[in-house]
């Protein structure tokens, strides 16, 4: 079966699917993505993924495309017309088309929105959640507003390909500081050697990751302690667990970092523990 | 006559120019970008921006979509094709169309170019010219490698458009140490007290600006003194000249930064006598 994307109110055979060059998404980087992960044919968390849409564009400024209720309808439509199983419904809004100038357009250009989606590749995610992965940490040279999920993301993938070129699944960013900020396009978790989950608290040095979310309310609900608080490289290294987060394989294990080896090498137990809480917390529908 | 653009090798009508939802310019930021300035029908500094073309390219590992001498006879043709007198060139390269995953793709994915054309605004270029702008000062958001030209300027656009709200034409950008790198897209230069010609040197905080390099020429050979050195917000609402500096306008006096005038409140004299010694400086074909 062939793909089938929404592009401006049209569905569109994927292959067929285009954008006028001067969309401000292709010249300046201007605009937002989601990506919602979808489970039996169901999204999974999509409410939190609308609201953080929508803070994203609120924060540039960029109209929302529609209102929630078609947009709700169109994303559903758009994993039924792919016959959609397992994956992610990707999403992408920019200001629209404008002639190129730096300034924001007229009111009047209406916002431009792409909606895709994707089958995941099981086999390999499969993998990485039962072996566990490597990241090595690099420094995070981002810019200042990484809150906003922009497709601003040429230091992210420059970063996960040298992940990818030193042999590991993502980079972890390191501020000034020495600090860890999150993955390339993951957040970044350890547990200290008390037990203690520990993430970044979030700021405009992270993207609140919608995972990242539901495993804190997934965590509180399992009794476990959090701490909300930026770690060094050296701490990471030195942790019981580590693990990373994202709506497409929601929890896989880290098992080394910068070549050290992480616990006994092998995915933690409060990780997998959190794996199996996150299926009671995220809501699916 | 409408205008035509060249679309991975295709030349098309400009309203109809599209690029596929997949390329990576419009998802990743994934790309570099040049803008020719256009005199009489003919490229200004062709051979800078070609150098710099590859440079960004180089940085980032995009191949170059086609040698040198193909090129430069195709952005010729999109100026011929529209009649284009004085203007601009806009060219683009991206890293090309690939299922969306961080990592580079396959080198066998070719990368995309799009080249357009745009007429100058000659009114309102003369008017700022003849008169000066005013320029506010805020912080420099953006990411770390701004010595590539690439489309990751999200950034870029949020100061030029608070600029505006502002009533000023540019954002100088203030990095942490309070020192101006440059303006949201163009360089930034003041005078001194005297008589030194001031701009920021090169590294990975700024643009290695064509017209920059033009005019540090045009300065040598008219015998003013130059220093390359970064200067400081107060530094500049003190000096006696400023300007800012780019392909489309190659120099456009700064009589207000931060509301406080600079100089008499007039374009100053060094300023208009380097945009005389530009034309000496600056080839043409």
């Amino acid at each position: 079966m062939s793909r089938i994307a929404y592009v401006n109110g049209r569905y569109l055979a994927h292959s067929e699917a285009s954008v006028h060059i001067e969309d401000r998404g292709y010249q300046f980087s201007d605009g937002v993505y989601e990506v919602f992960g979808v489970r039996d044919g169901l999204l999974m968390d999509e409410e939190y993924h609308l609201e953080r849409l929508q803070r994203s564009l609120r924060e540039l400024q960029i109209a929302m495309p529609m209102a929630l209720a078609p947009l709700r309808q169109i994303i559903r439509h758009v994993v039924r017309r792919n016959a959609l199983r397992n994956g992610m419904i990707y999403l992408q809004v920019t200001r629209g088309v404008a002639g190129r100038d730096h300034p924001f357009p007229s009111p009047s250009v209406r916002p431009a929105i792409v909606i895709t989606a994707k089958r995941l590749n099981e086999e390999r995610v499969r993998q990485a959640i039962s072996k566990g992965v490597s990241v090595i940490t690099m420094p995070d040279q981002r810019w200042a507003r990484r809150d906003i999920k922009s497709v601003s993301l040429l230091a992210n993938i420059l970063a996960k390909q040298a992940a990818r070129e030193a042999g590991a699944y993502e980079a972890w960013l390191v501020d000034q500081n020495g600090m860890v900020t999150e993955g390339s396009s993951t957040n970044a978790w350890i547990v200290d050697q008390n037990g203690r989950l520990v993430t970044r608290s979030l700021g405009s040095e992270i993207l609140p990751g919608v995972t990242r979310r539901v495993l804190l309310e997934a965590a509180r609900s399992e009794g476990i302690e959090i701490v909300e608080r930026a770690f060094s490289v050296d701490e990471a290294r030195n942790a019981s667990e580590a693990f990373i987060s994202a709506s497409s394989a929601i929890i896989i294990p880290v098992v080394r970092i910068d070549g050290q080896v992480i616990g006994n090498g092998r995915p933690g137990g409060l990780t997998i523990r959190l794996r199996a809480a996150y299926d009671a917390a995220s809501k699916i529908g």
